[in-house]
């Protein structure tokens, strides 16, 4: 009986591998590190192993494994199980699915970590009981994934959802990818800190000034004070960060709109400032209908995630 | 055997209904004008006519048709089958499907003209045999349709796909929903004669003071006969309409887009700057993977489209 599933988080510092059953419950979890820098075949013999070891402490026979998820960095290749390459792993054009559907015999599921994330919220988390989920993280990037009609959509080339790269100030700052105007060069942690940065560098008169370093929790946490500059800061980030979710809304109609990663966790202000501005964009009847919820999946999400794809994937089989 | 559909294309002004094969070969079709003053039940009749018509001019028995397919404007509930509200037509919160499902006993679907435009182009226009498809229509307003992982995409509240309203232009122009910055204030046909009348409104020195109205026709003239201000509203438009778009490949990366309506019409300008723009703002390999062509239906994509939602959503059945 085909009763557990197996998920793995695989990130540059550490792999995360989980034995749960079919309600996603872990039964065994094991973590270690990652050491990228060993190369190709030691990461992937890590993997292995670590999956071994969870069905193993698991007490259950591999014919008992009805998938295996895995969650990773990309740019990568869901359909071919393929790692494009990723700047904190080894692999290049790297087929992980492959030995590990022949070393398990089970089928094997590989999806970049803004799709595992949206899985595990959709199956698990704040998006869970809803047919259509969007979901944006929000933090050193902004990126994303969605569920619609309750399957992943990847799109032509497995690049769907590419949300942070939504143009929504057509004459704003440069964006890493080379466009002007992305949602990611206005509201990502790494945009906020940049304006707080650009204010230290400038005339103006901030209370930004006492610190050493300055990241995004400093803007945020001086906006909070009362500092004018950082108000202002965090206003435009998150009002830019508001028309890209009234452009989802617009564009999906979704039930639930999910907001994870580290600029959603400052709380409140974030919520309420999209919360307006959807409510100013949008067409009344889909504002009101959809719930915009911070992401329900703790600490754990990576793993759970992969866990969740795993058995979205192999859902009806 | 079940080897016929009935499209029905519900028009302010006309129906038109065609029988159509399984391959969408139509066999025989009919147009009447709507009248629609006449009152909800004597369009109703006029409708169920319409079906008996095309269904006997083609010879078949009622037990031969697989399902009939309804286009109508919006907003209506495609999942109810009811009409909810529309200006040219007199059904107010009327539900089209249960009666002709009795009167025929087949399935019945309705949906509105951008998405059986869409599933239209999809199934026998410039998207035929691509997976994911988005279409834009551009004309007095800005609307669209998808068709993702071979099904319409419809969203929570069967309202996916108002691309007319993504915002592009945060302090652009107020849209008729109230919003400012919508793709249809920015670049419909309306948007662009209202920039021409806006010119001739102003002192400045254009080639448009030679007509007596101002359409988005006469913009796009003066612009290709080198008319500056007439060049610059047109740039400015179609850039806005490329931010749309590149915006839709971004979060879709789909094979096609299809860009249909009277803008869609002016020919090359539209395409090759929408083209720029999507180069300019999309990651390279979704840029050069997406085809952006304009729509392969013609005068009788209603129809044709309604014959498409009937067979797309008899599929399998």
């Amino acid at each position: 009986m085909q009763k557990y599933v197996v998920g793995v988080d695989l990130g540059g510092t550490k792999i995360s591998t989980a034995l749960s059953d079919l309600n996603g419950e872990v039964i065994c979890q094991t973590t270690v590190p990652t050491n990228a820098q060993e190369g190709e075949i030691p990461v992937l013999n890590r993997i292995i192993e670590s999956v071994e070891k969870v069905i193993k402490d698991g007490s259950v026979a591999y014919e008992d494994i009805k998938g295996i998820g895995i969650g990773s960095p990309g740019p990568l290749d869901a359909e071919k199980g393929t790692i494009i390459y990723t700047p904190n792993l080894p692999f290049k054009n790297f087929n992980l699915v492959e030995p590990l559907n022949k070393k398990f015999g089970v089928p094997v599921f590989l999806d970049n970590d803004a799709n595992v994330a949206a899985i595990g919220e959709y199956m698990f988390g704040a998006g869970k009981g809803a047919k259509d989920v969007v979901f944006f993280t929000v933090s050193t990037g902004v990126g994303g994934g969605a569920i619609l009609n309750g399957k992943v959509y990847r799109g032509h080339t497995s690049n769907a959802l590419e949300i942070g790269h939504m143009t929504v100030a057509p004459d704003g700052p440069r964006c890493n990818c080379g466009n002007i105007g992305c949602v990611e060069a206005t509201s990502s942690g790494t945009a906020i800190a940049k304006r707080g940065q650009e204010a230290l560098n400038s005339k103006v008169e901030t209370s930004l000034r006492k610190y050493e370093t300055v990241t995004s929790y400093e803007v945020f946490k001086e906006a909070a004070e009362g500092d004018p500059v950082c108000i202002d800061i965090v206003n435009t980030a998150l009002n830019y960060l508001g028309i890209a979710i009234a452009n989802s809304v617009a564009i999906f109609d979704p039930e639930v709109i999910i907001i994870g990663g580290g600029v959603s966790k400052v709380g409140d202000i974030v919520f309420d400032t999209v919360r307006k501005v959807v409510d100013k964009r949008c067409f009344k009847s889909m504002a009101e209908s959809v719930k915009i919820v911070p992401a329900g999946l703790g600490t754990d999400a990576g793993v759970v995630g992969a866990v969740a794809l795993a058995l979205l994937e192999t859902e009806d089989k």
